[in-house]
């Protein structure tokens, strides 16, 4: 197997034009045999097999200096930089990250893992070499895809200015993680049907040289074109058109499934595994019942609707009343706050680790005014993603901070679409809810009305401890209480319900007749739930254990590992109980 | 005078030719004398005059929607609709804000303070219109210097997409607050110079027909440009030529000086009332110092550089090694994330409230990075500014719940000098520095090295009461303490340093020895210093009294009265501490 034996990009550069096939081959049949096993990033990497191939023989990485965005496309790039194990040995699969990774490997500059940024950070880059005065190729390689974030906008502006090497390959497979959504995308598809000949040319307008390259799929002729920018003394936007899945029939024909996919059998397409209930069919048969039953509601994504089980179908099902904005979140926000102020119900959704990407305008543009809208913030908690450039547990401690925004964390399905009819109804004020992962179901009967000061749900009372179980963690408290009891301690079990402010009448009336609180949450401590808890009983003196996960950027931990390691189970919080009331 | 008769729009769309240019000098001369008398947004204010006048006499506001940009147009629009009072006679100046005020006006849409945020509001407005089958126009107009920020890309793409009634005035008048920067003003330049006609036009690259007014000034040529683009069915962009400061020379020909300035002699253009120290000559001294001492030291600002001094002079004197992006916090960011990564020392400065522009960028462009870039945060805390899209006060809340970032709180000048040093060299994390308002200077030795597990300084040892306070409330807990001394308690005084993390082991020392705590901080509560050391101090039963600014978009309140609300003056707080100790 050749791609066994490329330790470094200096062995691509050796090969003859037939080995190049035979390498891309085996590089597209490892990348598959992989991802159809384990799950990954399948399309965006079969794309670029070529291209990778082509910028590593004629650049010389790491002198010249290759930073790819949002790293979809880094498998490739891993296989030919000494990491092909990685891929070829099922032993060593678990060896690489999903993403770039600068302790694999000195041909990664940064661990990269949301989208839009690989322009600046190379900047960042090309402008330090300036300063020493290298002469090396910085290339920054980004997808169309990620063109609508912009912070991509705001790098290539920046960079527009300056007279220095700076190559930023534009890798077009026609596609976001569905399809694009922009004016921009019109430009491009004029570009790529006029090779590149097009008027009111984008990278252009902001400074940029310009090449185009149709086969994007051809080492050739990738080659030729890396060649006539290596060494530009301006900055040069290099666009190739590459096919999105290429090798794997049922990724060209179904990019959008196979952009990110569990494991699936590579000959029919068909996932493998279990289906079972979870979010995503939850959120869609709720949103679109709201949908068909109020003209007003509107859904909003950014560039990731089968978060919310909006598949094609269900997309051409309920038209105009759903818009995906693309990779875009900070507009996202604004859009729905402009919604809202204009009299509709707009509901906004993306995952915990990307609504981050918003904060200024969660802020300024909605919060500020005041304004209605919903935002549900899926995949929160640790057990969301657990990849260190993709953790869901910093929501709780950002949106917590911001004034005015409700932030409602449900225990389960049926307290979730009790909050959202109220929330998507009520005119008073911005509500995010937290969306879970594990679909959890309680028979219990929940408030249809959550204006005001929301109070804390006392759902078991007792003396002694009081356990405030947030959202997902609720089921754990009660276990802990479970657990307690055999030890003869009736403890208190409270449902917060939310997570921006305390319940402090309920706090205080408990402070009096119990010694001990608890707070449990699926998220990261500092600044989160449990210290606003804490905060208020302190003033009282009331002794507050704060469990939840540290701050830290930890990467692939098992969900359960990392509860084991922050006293999260049942029977440790109940032993730490225990131990601070002296028991 | 005309002006006082201007009750709403339809006043002025009765006005003759002449008596237009009558209003635009009454206009112009409330504006000076207001802005002159106590500060204000000057130049930006008398550049839109005549364009205020034309929409106004063209589009039919309230029912068509006009939404401006960051409000530092708001002047002008405010006195045509119902509000020039607040500019005629100074006994009511204050009865506006200086932004777009929805509880002032049915003309005001949303309360706009940050920048680039226009294009998507309005769309957001446009879609609910379209929802709900309305036929109203709707106008979104925003600044040329807005453009380089990434949301207004990202909006400007997205309405491209969409074929309806869509319009965005572009206000050119060839500067951001200082001049511009970015490559997609050479494009501007090159459609002001071609009179719209130049190649590779970036808004129609983004989807919009397009329009250029070369007499922006002219209230005749504007009109005639918006009843083209009235009642339109597709997106399009009028670019509007406008001059910064027309009418006051000193603006004019000092347009950055002029973009926003105190109290000044309209005559002569000098200010009004003392210099004394402060911090952006501090700020300009130090690292100018830095730059020419260490040749790997770049400074970085997004488009408000006389925030650390650097005046026109100043950034002629220090050339390549300062970098202005423009308006593009996001970018900002990932640039000196890149820049540290190739082995320079980067300076990112901006204001508080501006800062959580970049929260992701933070979080994953630097921190999970774990590049040693140095991050000033300058204006923060109460004292910063104080209009509600303003404040400075949620800083410590969002930086400090991001891993891997050291933020260092000085109490004085001294101590930041020290601080900054010892971040600028160092390779191991980001740091961040939160530089207050208030110029303090403190007689006294302060560390060279803040690595490792930074350690809380217990400035003055004593019993019973700790006070933690947090940079420049340092000087407030020693108050505190000596007010407390009065009473006989003698109180431990603390100097945390940082505000990222808590120093367990100190706390926990001084728990064994103190019943109360007392936190300190300039800044929100809600997920801030106070709540992480409270939350420590918690598990083990200790007393705690978290003091600092409640989680609120407050307005306009005087910094004494906000503290003296909070019980954060010396004598409330030794006040309190005596009632929790039961004395």
């Amino acid at each position: 197997m050749l791609l066994e034996k490329i330790q470094s990009p200096a062995d691509v550069k050796k090969l003859s034009a037939d080995e190049l096939k035979t390498l891309a081959a085996e590089i597209r049949e490892a990348l598959v045999r992989k991802v159809s096993t384990r799950g990954g990033h399948c399309g965006p990497n079969l794309g670029v097999v070529e291209l990778t191939i082509a910028l590593h023989r004629v650049f010389d990485s790491p002198r010249d200096k290759i930073v790819f965005d949002v790293s979809h496309q880094s498998y490739p790039p891993k296989m030919l930089t000494g990491r092909a194990r990685a891929f070829v040995d099922p032993a060593h699969w678990e060896d690489v990250t999903g993403y770039t990774e600068p302790t694999e490997s000195e041909h990664d500059h940064f661990l990269v893992g949301h989208t839009s940024t690989s322009v600046s950070l190379a900047l960042g880059l090309a402008t330090a070499r300036d300063l020493k005065g290298g002469d090396w190729n910085v290339v920054a390689v980004i997808g169309d895809g990620s063109l609508s974030g912009g912070e991509a906008f705001e790098g290539l502006d920046n960079a527009g200015e300056y007279a220095t090497n700076f190559v930023v390959v534009v890798n077009d497979n026609e596609m976001s993680i569905a399809e694009n959504h922009g004016g921009l995308y019109r430009s491009l598809a004029a570009l790529r049907e006029s090779g590149g000949a097009a008027s009111d040319n984008y990278f252009k307008a902001l400074g940029f040289d310009y090449l185009y390259v149709e086969e994007g799929n051809d080492v050739a002729a990738l080659e030729e074109a890396f060649r006539k920018v290596k060494g530009t003394k301006k900055p040069v936007v290099v666009h190739v058109h590459t096919r999105k899945g290429l090798g794997l029939r049922c990724a060209e024909e179904r990019k959008e499934t196979f952009h990110w996919s569990g494991p699936f059998d590579p000959e029919t397409g068909k996932p493998r595994g279990e289906g079972g209930e979870n979010w995503p069919d939850v959120l869609r048969d709720y949103l679109v019942g709201k949908i068909e039953s109020d003209p007003d509601v509107v859904v909003v994504h950014s560039a990731v609707p089968v978060g919310i089980g909006f598949t094609e179908d269900v997309r051409k099902r309920v038209g105009k009343r759903f818009v995906d904005v693309g990779i875009a979140e900070e507009h996202a926000v604004a859009l729905v706050s402009g919604m809202a102020r204009g009299g509709a119900k707009p509901v906004y959704s993306t995952h915990g680790t990307f609504i981050q990407r918003a904060y200024d305008q969660i802020s300024q543009d909605l919060a500020v005014n005041g304004n209605s809208a919903t935002i549900l913030v899926t995949m929160s908690g640790a057990d969301g993603m657990n990849d260190a450039s993709h953790l869901c547990i910093f929501d709780i401690p950002m949106i917590s901070g911001i004034p005015n925004v409700l932030y409602l964390c449900p225990t389960c399905v049926e307290e979730f679409r009790a909050m959202a009819d109220w929330a998507i109804d009520q005119r008073e004020r911005p509500v995010a809810i937290r969306v879970p992962n594990a679909v959890q179901h309680r028979n219990a009967a929940f408030d249809a009305d959550y204006s005001g000061a929301l109070r804390y749900r006392i759902e078991r009372e007792g003396a002694q401890v009081a356990l405030l179980g947030l959202g997902d963690f609720f089921e754990r408290a009660e276990r802990a209480a479970d657990l307690l009891a055999e030890s003869g301690i009736r403890a208190t079990v409270v449902n917060p319900r939310f997570a921006s402010g305390v319940d402090g009448e309920t706090l205080d009336a408990l402070a009096a007749t119990h010694e001990l609180f608890v707070t449990l949450e699926n998220g990261s401590v500092a600044g989160g739930f449990g210290e606003h808890v804490a905060a208020r009983l302190a003033a009282r003196g009331a002794k507050t254990l704060v469990r939840g996960l540290p701050k830290e950027f930890y990467d692939r931990v098992p969900f359960d590992e990392l509860l084991r390691r922050n006293r999260l189970m049942p029977e440790q919080i109940a032993e730490d109980a225990l131990a601070a009331l002296g028991k």
